[in-house]
């Protein structure tokens, strides 16, 4: 399929600055963009590109004037990107028939709202309910009186363990697993003996959920994700965590039990975060930083254990002088203190 | 259901403080419990919400002698919880019937004992043992001429291959894979050739391991989880690592190649511990920290790379003012050395 | 099966020196080995083992002239490792039978080669290519329009996504995921709203891919595993990356958004790597690294921020010794400064 800049300009209510009348057939990274292509300019880490890209045309923020190539000044150009995609996606993503495969096994008092997809292979256990329009992929188990909103998707080989609320919208990942058991033990003449764990998990609306993720149930009580909050692949929930809305947890952070992160807070990959502290709106952390005490709100911290990211970057800075520093110490030490 | 405190103090053989008469329907931490929860207080890290939490009774330790509430003194809160959790527990787990579901696909020869729950869609190959009273959850596959023992619980998409041994009362959690091929290549015209991984995995009796955590098999030999060891979610456990009874991985903990953990070690999240060495008994880890020798026994280490930990504090302190100490150094250096 | 040393050291193109007509009936660790195995030499740590392992012979390098035991004395240890583990591995594999077993559920326009075995409820949406000789165990589900080449193995419980190529002999290993949607959000009014994934993830030959691993698709375009690639468990692969060929990943390495590593790249366990920066051919990364910028051809570099390893070493050694320099500047400064 072919547009014209011009209807694309169009669509996403931006100007042309340029030839309007040339045709793109399909949208690629800056890098990797071909002629024929559009392409964005979304991270001013790739504004040098803006000359030597190969595509056709480029999207820019209001920033840009103009450039070798003809542009499509928009406000945002990540939404305005997410808008072309829409428009060039040509590989669709497997469909899941609207109805229950035969080899489906459900269990007794399932409810199921219109135009629910269930899978091949799916074990949905009693009295759960799956609200309109929901897909469930194949190799799925959800375990008995687990409830799930409308419009979710929940991909192949996911594991939801029992007495899960699940909200609508929710997008879960392959082999991700929703209500494992949290690590509790109480040791007892040397051995561990297990704490039950009979909580539940609960994900409200909204909330996305990468692949190989795990969120325990909580002890009692729950484990919460708040709505619209987004959890990249392979991250460790444990039990009884509660997370705020609109978070954003980056792959291999692991938060321990009990744990309280507010509102539109950002956690980076790898980061690890003892348990029961807090963690305030808006708090930023950085990547592979340890945090070992709560953040108030609006913190940015980075490293391992974490200092203020100011703080932290002029330690950074100071670590790389500490060999030459020891030796000018040395040197004092033996004019000075000998 | 409701328990009098004198009731829930007669199960735990602990001693009331205040109204014994009053009456408890649930279990609740103690910042999340309401009027009409018994919490607890376990952990001294929560003593001053001793008297704003909001539960009508609490569970202490002897050390506590009363409070604004009334009281269950016990010699192990801990303990006491795993009780009181059970009275209360209301919400049951998905029950898994006795007998073979009509679509599990199981191999010649395969045994399985009294009382046995094999699940929907499971695959159970050739030659293998299943002990009495295990429940196999759906979309597990075992591999030919395995062995599980009694009263086991293997969660749903659990992957376990060929060749394992998997002891009595063992708990697999969902989507976890055991017996995957070890990480090995020998580099030859500058590419890397596998050397096959022809060992196995045995896990000893009353061993628990998380989600999505990979233990991989022997190259040869094999790979070993002691007795009574606990797991916890998305460890990595790699080839010939022989781990000793009675020890606690936590989350995200990596544990390489032929390395040999001794008995009741800790070690905690996101630790990485390379090949090739020896951690002795009892040593613990701290969380994030990187191993890279031997440790002896009951060594305490933090940091990466690590350090016995009241050294590590002192350097973690230290750190917080070297870019302070940066700047008197050369102010030192400007006035003594030029 | 028993083999007499001179039989052996036939096949390995090695030389005896000591008893070449004794008996060798299996394989082993230099530390586990029993009398009757064969042992190797292969790791400089062990050399100290050579004369107290209870083996019956050694394989080792040509340097070494002697040993208490015989030996057999070859170019290459470890490649002769790999052959000798083929002679005597006598547990083998689940065997999955030539054929699609008939509980497997296959789309329109699915194309099998030649003694393809495709297991008990598999998966395989429309319009996918399965090679000639591949190998897919129980549990495995391929979106549409994704292409298998030949002698490849998918093991149970994997998860591949539509529209992604996987190569001729690839592994992947269970309960790992394949082009499960990258990370992606615009942030409109407080709310992060989904950037489409359209893009696909290609595999090339000769690549294996440990358990529990996750590859997201590409926004657009694709993310890339170059040519005889190895990848361990628990990494995660990020959108838009590109890995050259014959490169090494460890287990719970992560690899940020649009990185691109070159040939030859070594990444060693828990490493992470942000966006957009590239890894330059041969390069070297030491475990739990953190690289926030690009490296050149050939670094070698450790640490979190990483330096180059000879520099990172100092630091390290440093470190160890500043909270005793602390007190030397406190001293030095109560002198000169005040």
């Amino acid at each position: 399929m072919k547009k014209s800049l011009h209807e694309i300009a169009t669509i996403l209510g931006g100007e042309v600055v340029g030839d309007a009348s040339i045709e793109i057939s399909n949208v690629n990274g800056i890098r990797e963009a071909q002629e024929g292509d559009i392409t964005f300019l979304a991270n001013s880490l790739y504004k040098p590109l803006i000359n030597t890209t190969k595509a056709s045309a480029i999207i820019t923020s209001k920033e840009i004037l103009s450039a070798h190539k003809p542009i499509i000044r928009v406000e945002n150009p990540s939404l305005a990107l997410t808008r072309v995609i829409s428009i060039f996606s040509v590989k669709p993503e497997s469909v899941i028939p609207v109805g229950v495969h035969a080899s489906a096994v459900i269990g007794k008092n399932v409810k199921t709202g219109e135009n629910v997809a269930i899978s091949a292979f799916v074990v949905i256990e009693d009295s759960c309910d799956i609200g309109d329009g929901s897909i469930i992929y194949p190799h799925v188990y959800i375990g008995n009186n687990t409830k799930i909103g409308s419009q979710a998707k929940i991909y192949p080989n996911v594991t939801i363990r029992e007495n899960a609320t699940i909200g609508c919208n929710v997008i879960i990942h392959a082999n991700t697993v929703i209500g494992s058991d949290g690590f509790g033990y109480v040791q007892i003449n040397g051995s561990h003996q297990k704490i039950p764990q009979t909580g539940v998990v609960v994900i409200e609306d909204d909330v996305e959920i990468g692949s190989n993720v795990s969120i325990d149930r909580a002890r009692f009580g729950r484990t919460l994700i708040g709505k619209g909050t987004k959890i990249d692949n392979l991250v460790q929930i444990a039990h009884n965590v509660s997370v705020g809305s609109h978070s954003i947890i980056v792959s291999q952070a692991g938060i321990s039990g009990s744990s309280a992160l507010g509102k539109n807070v950002i956690i980076a990959g790898q980061v690890g975060i003892v348990g029961h502290i807090e963690i305030g709106d808006n708090a930023i952390v950085g990547a592979q930083s340890g945090i070992t005490k709560s953040l108030p709100k609006g913190a940015i911290v980075l490293g391992s254990p974490a200092s203020p990211i100011s703080e932290q970057k002029r330690i950074f800075a100071a670590l790389r002088r500490l060999p030459e520093m020891l030796k000018v110490v040395k040197a004092l030490k033996d004019k000075v203190l000998k």
